[in-house]
C-alpha cells in the first residue's frame, strides 16, 4: 500500500484551536521572509560550477551524516551506504541499491527532524506524491533522478528558487577561496560569503597542525613560527575573507576553555605546539588562548565571533580509522561556560562593539549558564540550539529555558549549520513554525499581546540574524 | 466522607479533545498485548510455592521502597512500618496498624506514580471502590485480607490473570536458581526466568566479595584465584543461566566506567580485590574491566546485557547500618558515560550481533550523550526510564529528549523493574498510556501520520522488548 | 499608537478550556489568602521610618538587578541607570531620563518574569492604563511620582493592602536589628522578622572576614579567635534574632558542601581564616563545617536552616570594582548535592526536628539529585525554584521535576526572595497560577481528584509554607 505523503499545513502547531490560529497568524507573517543562512557547510563549489547533482544518493544519503549514522545504529554497514573508505577500499556505487537500503529503513526516521526535511525536500523540491517507503523507493529515485537532470534543479537555480537572501559557508584559512571569488566575479547575482574556521591552524591536535601553520605562512608571506607572525598571519587571512564579505569567524573547540597568557607562555606553547610536543592540558591552553586572541582581533576587524564547544570528535576509533571525520560519531559531552569563558570575558566582555555567538550541544547548560551568561555580558548573544537539538523538541526546549533569563533579543534567530542544501528551506520552515508556536503559548496565556508576538516573529525570522551578524 | 476511587478510562491521555482521540485510538491497539517484563526484582520463590500472600503490608507496604522511603521522609520511622532490622531489634508487627499508619498519610502520595500503581491495584486487583483514607484504611484492610485468603490470589493465578508473557527475576552467580528450576520442571505453564546479575562476583566493593568469588569457584570447579579460573566460572554460571531460560545479564554498578586493560593488570586486580587491597580507583578499574568482559562474553554466548549505572547506594549510613540494603536511601548521582563508555566502544561498539542497553538516572545525560550514542553504535539500545524516571513525567521527558536523535527502534520498550508484583499491569499500564499520548501529540501535531503512531504503538508495547532481549 | 496595559484574568492558565475551567476555579481558592514571605531582601528601614519612596527610578529600576541587568546586557552602561559607582565617579541622577532609557528598551523584557511583574505593579499597584513604551513612559513616570506622594503609598500602607501576614528580610549577625526592633516596638501591628545570614562572618573568602568575626565578638563579648568563643557568638547572634521572631538561617554559599571535622582541625582552620591564610579548599571546608555547626544549632535553637548554593558571584571583575556585589552578574554553576551534604547527613539527616530547606539554580539536580534526597530524609524539604527560576517555566519545571519523587509535602510552597518590594503580590500571584495551572493539568489527565487539588493548592500558597518556616 503506498500511502500519500502529506505536509500538514499546520504542522508543528499547537493542537488547541485557540493557539492554533494564532501560530496561523504568526506564520503567515514570516513564511515568504527571504532566508538568512549565517553559518552552514554546504560546498560552494557547488554554486560555482553549477553543474548537475549526480543522483539521489549523492545529492541526499552521502552527505548527510544524520541519515547514515541513524542507518549505522541498525547495523548497516557504511560501506553499504557509499561512503568512501580511506583506504580506497570497495564500497557500494550503485546510487539506486543505497537509496533503496535507505527506503526500506525509513521508518527508522519516524519523529526525527531527518525525516521532517527530506519528506519537505521530496515534497515541495521535487513534487513527490507518496510517502517513502521500500514499494515507492524505485519510482521516487527515478523521479529524482529526472529532476536533477533539469536545469531548474541545478544548484544555483535551487538556490535562487529557495529565496536564499545570504548564505555563508565555512571555510579553513587555508582554503583559496577560489570559488567564492568565483561566484563573486561572476554575474549570477547571489549573496554567497564564507565564515572564517580556523581550527585547522589553531589547534595543536588538529590533523596536520603543524604543517598547517606552515602552510599559512607560505600563504601570507608570515613568519609563522613566532608568536607575531602567527599572529599576524592570521589576521591577514581575517582580512582576505572580510574582503570576500565574510562577516564571522567560528570555532569547534572541545570545550570552551578561553585563557589569558603572557605572551612568554605563549610563545613557548606555540613552539611546543608547532614540535608536536603539547601535552593535552597545553594543547588546551594553547586552544583557550587563541579564543582571546580571536575576540581581540574581533574587536579590531568587526568579524562577528561564534564558538561551537563540547563535541567529542570522531569517538568511534574504527569508524574514524577506516572513513575519517564527520562520519556521524561525534558525541555531545558536558560543557562548563562560567569559569571557562572568564578570562576572555575579563578582557573583553563588555565592550559593546563585540560579539560573541555561543552554541551549545548540552542542554543543561542553556537555563543554568548561557542564559545567565547573555542576559549580562554585552557581547554575548545565544545561538539557536545547535546539531542533535536543530529540531522541534530542541527548539522548544531552548526557548522555554533561555527566554526567561535573557530575552528574545540576546538570541540571534536561525541557523541551518548544514551540508544537506537541500534541507536548507526545510530546516528555516520548522524554525519559522516552532518558534511562531512557542509565541502562540506565550500569546494563549497571556504572556504576551499578539500585535507584540508578531513583531518577534519577524524579528526571530529575519532582523536579528541579520543584525547579530551583521549580513 | 469516603469518596468513589475512580481509574479514569483517559487517564494520562492528553486534554485536548482531538489529541485524546487519537490516543484512545492508538492505546485501544496496545492495552491487552501481554506483558513482556524482561527485568524486575519479583521473587521466584513465590511462583515456585504459590503460597498465599499473608496480608495486605506485607504485600503491599514492607517490600516497597518506594513507599517507605516516603514515609520516611515525613517523619515515620521504619520500624513503624515493620521493616525488620539487622539486628532483630523490635519492630511494629501488627499488618493492620502498619496498613492504617500509611493510610492516614496517603495524601503525602500524590502526584507520585506510588499513589497510581497502588490505586491500581486496589480498584482492578481487590475490586476496590473507595478511595484509601484514615476512614477507609480498615475496611479496606479487610477486603484486602479476605481476597489474599482466596485461591486466585495466589501468586500463580495472579500472574495468569495479569497475562504476562515472559517474566524476568534477577538472580546472583551465586543463586542455584532453584526456584526457576521448580517452575520449569513444574507442570505450570509460564515462562518465568532469571537475569544474570554479578555484582557481588565482580564488584570488589560488594559486601563479602572475596567470599563470593570463593563460592562461585566452589559452585563450578573453577579455581577463581586465577584471572582465567574466575573468568570460565562467570563464563559457566552463564551458561546455567542460559540452560534455564536466562536471555540477559544486568550491571548496577555506580559508574558506566568500562576499561580494557591488559592481562598482567587484571592478575594483578583480581589479586589485590580477592585480599581487599584495592584503593577505590583500584575497585573502579576492575568493575570497568569486568564489564568489557562481560561484553566479551555477550557476544560468545549471545546474552544480552544491561548497564544500570550512577545510583549511590546506601546514603544514609545510619539507616544502613540498622537496615541494610535497598532502604530507599539510594541516590542518583551525574553520571558520564561517552568518555566511560570508549574502552568497551572501541572493542565491541560496531558489533551488530552484541546488544548492550544502557539505563540512566541522570536526565541530563539523555539528549546530550545516550542518544547520540546508541543512535550511532550498533550494539547500543536505551533502556527505559529508570526508578524514580519510572513515572508520566520521566517517560515523556525520555521520549522528547531521545526520539529526535536515536529515533524509536534505538529503544527497547518498557521495564517495570519491580519488588512489587502487584504493580506489574499498572507500570505497564503506565507506560503504554504514556507512550500512546506522546504519539498522540506527534500526530496531532503532523510530525507523524496516524498509521505509523498504530505501529509504533504495538512495537513499543510488544515487539521492540521481546526482540532487544531476545525472548 | 498606545495600547491597552491588559492583565488577564486568565493569565498564566492553561489554554485547553477544560483545563483553564479546572485552574480558574483552584485559583478562586487561594488568590486572596494572606501573602507569606519567609525569605527576602526588602529593606526594613523602609517599614520602620516609612518615608514615601523618591521617585519611579529609585523605587522600581536603581535596585533591580533583573531590570539593570537586562539593560546592560543590551549594551546600556550601568551609569546611565543611576546605579551608583564605589569610587563615587559620576552617574545618572534625572530620574525622568533612567525612566525613559527603561521605558525605550521595555520590549527586551517580553516573555520574561520582570515584564510580568512591572506590568502588574503598574496595573494593579498604580492603576496604569496604558502599555510602558517610549511614547507612554513620561506620561506614567508622572503618574507613578504623584502617587507616590501620596500617603497611601508608604511602605507601610502598602504592605497592608498587600495582605502581607508576615515578612522576613535578611541581616547578617553584625546588624544590629534596630529596625526591626523599632517596628516590633511601635504601635503598627505588622509581622516582619529578620532571617539570620551569617555568610560575612562564616566564609573566609567574603570581604573582609576577619574583621567582621571580631566585630561579632565584639557584639557579644565572646573570644572570637577561639573556636568555642567563635560559635558561642554565633550562638548568641541567633538567639538576639530569634528574640525578634526571627525563625530562619540562610546560607549563600559557593557550593553545598558540608564537613564534619574534629575539633583540632576547626581551630586550625579558624586560626588560618582570621589570620586570611586559607587556601581555596581550605576556606570550602572551613564553609562546610560551619553548615554543619549550624544545623547543630538548629536542632538546639529551632531555627530552620536554608541553604542557597551555587552561585558565582561578582562574575564580571570589571563590573564589580566599579560597582561592587549585587549587580547582576552572578551565574549559577553546576552544584552537586549528593556527596556534598552527607557529612552533614550523616550527622543529622534523620532528625525529625531538623528542617533543611535546599534551594538551587542548576535545575539539572531537581530530579536527579533533590527530589530524591528531599523524598527520603526526613531533615530535608525543598525551596521553590531560585532567581532565575522564579518565573512560570521554572515552576512548572522544577513541579514536573520533583513531585513524581518527592511529592508535594516535601515543598515548602513559595519564596518571593526579593529586593524590589512592589514585586511581591505579583510573584506570589505569579506562583499561585502555576501552582494552579500545575494542578489543573494532574487533574485533567485523571492523575488528582479536583478535592485533593483544592486541598494542595491552599496548602502550597499558605500552609507549607508556615509549617516549614514555623511562622
Amino acid at each position: 500500500m503506498t500511502e500519500a505523503l502529506v505536509l500538514h499545513e499546520d504542522r508543528l502547531f499547537p493542537t488547541d484551536p485557540g493557539m492554533r490560529g494564532i501560530a496561523r497568524r504568526l506564520y503567515a507573517e514570516v513564511k515568504d521572509l527571504p532566508i538568512i543562512s549565517p553559518h552552514g557547510h554546504t560546498n560552494p563549489q557547488w554554486f560555482a560550477e553549477d553543474l548537475p547533482f549526480p543522483d539521489p544518493a549523492t545529492l541526499l544519503i552521502i552527505p548527510d551524516h544524520y541519515i547514515f549514522r541513524m542507518l549505522f545504529s541498525q547495523g548497516v554497514p557504511l560501506e553499504d551506504l557509499g561512503i568512501p573508505r580511506r583506504d580506497g577500499g570497495a564500497v557500494e556505487t550503485d546510487a539506486r541499491k543505497i537509496w533503496r537500503c535507505f527506503a526500506e529503513r525509513y521508518h527508522l526516521f519516524r519523529g526525527t527532524p531527518t525525516r521532517m526535511w527530506l519528506d519537505h525536500a521530496l515534497r515541495f523540491v521535487f513534487g513527490v506524491e507518496k510517502r517513502l517507503t521500500e514499494e515507492t523507493a524505485d519510482r521516487i529515485f527515478d523521479h529524482i533522478q529526472e529532476c536533477l537532470n533539469k536545469p531548474e534543479f541545478r544548484p544555483r537555480a535551487l538556490f535562487d528558487r529557495f529565496n536564499v537572501e545570504v548564505l555563508a559557508t565555512t571555510e579553513s584559512p587555508l582554503d583559496d577561496l577560489r570559488h567564492h571569488a568565483k561566484i563573486r566575479d561572476g554575474d549570477w547575482n547571489a549573496r554567497i560569503v564564507s565564515a572564517f574556521r580556523p581550527d585547522p591552524v589553531v589547534d595543536p591536535d588538529f590533523e596536520g597542525f603543524a604543517g598547517n601553520v606552515a602552510a599559512l605562512g607560505g600563504m601570507t608571506g608570515e613568519d609563522t613560527a613566532s608568536w607575531s607572525g602567527y599572529l599576524a598571519a592570521l589576521a591577514a587571512r581575517r582580512q582576505a575573507f572580510k574582503a570576500l564579505g565574510c562577516t564571522s569567524t567560528d570555532h569547534g573547540h572541545p570545550t570552551a576553555t578561553t585563557c589569558d597568557l603572557d605572551r612568554a607562555a605563549c610563545e613557548g606553547l606555540l613552539a611546543k605546539a608547532l614540535a608536536g610536543k603539547c601535552t593535552a592540558e597545553e594543547a588546551e591552553r594553547f586552544r583557550g588562548q587563541m579564543l582571546t586572541e580571536m575576540a581581540r582581533m574581533s574587536l579590531e576587524d568587526g568579524l562577528v565571533m561564534q564558538i561551537h564547544p563540547g563535541s567529542f570528535r570522531n569517538h568511534n576509533r574504527r569508524i574514524f580509522e577506516s572513513f575519517g571525520r564527520d562520519m556521524g560519531a561525534d558525541i555531545p559531552t558536558r560543557t562548563e561556560f562560567v569559569h571557562a569563558l572568564k578570562p576572555m570575558l575579563d578582557r573583553f566582555g563588555n565592550e559593546p562593539d563585540l560579539t560573541v555567538i555561543l552554541f551549545m550541544i548540552d542542554e543543561s547548560s542553556q537555563s543554568r549558564e548561557l542564559a545567565p551568561l547573555a542576559g549580562h555580558y554585552p557581547c554575548l548573544r545565544l545561538g539557536p540550539p545547535w546539531w542533535f537539538f536543530d529540531s522541534p523538541e530542541g527548539m522548544l526546549r531552548f526557548r522555554r529555558n533561555v527566554t526567561e533569563t535573557a530575552g528574545f533579543y540576546n538570541t540571534v534567530g536561525f541557523n541551518d549549520d548544514t551540508r544537506a542544501f537541500l534541507s536548507i528551506p526545510a530546516r528555516h520552515d520548522v524554525a519559522r513554525r516552532v518558534d511562531c508556536a512557542y509565541l502562540a503559548e506565550l500569546v494563549a496565556d497571556h504572556r504576551l499581546e499578539e500585535d507584540e508576538a508578531r513583531e518577534l516573529a519577524i524579528d526571530l525570522s529575519y532582523h536579528l540574524v541579520k543584525q547579530a551578524y551583521k549580513l
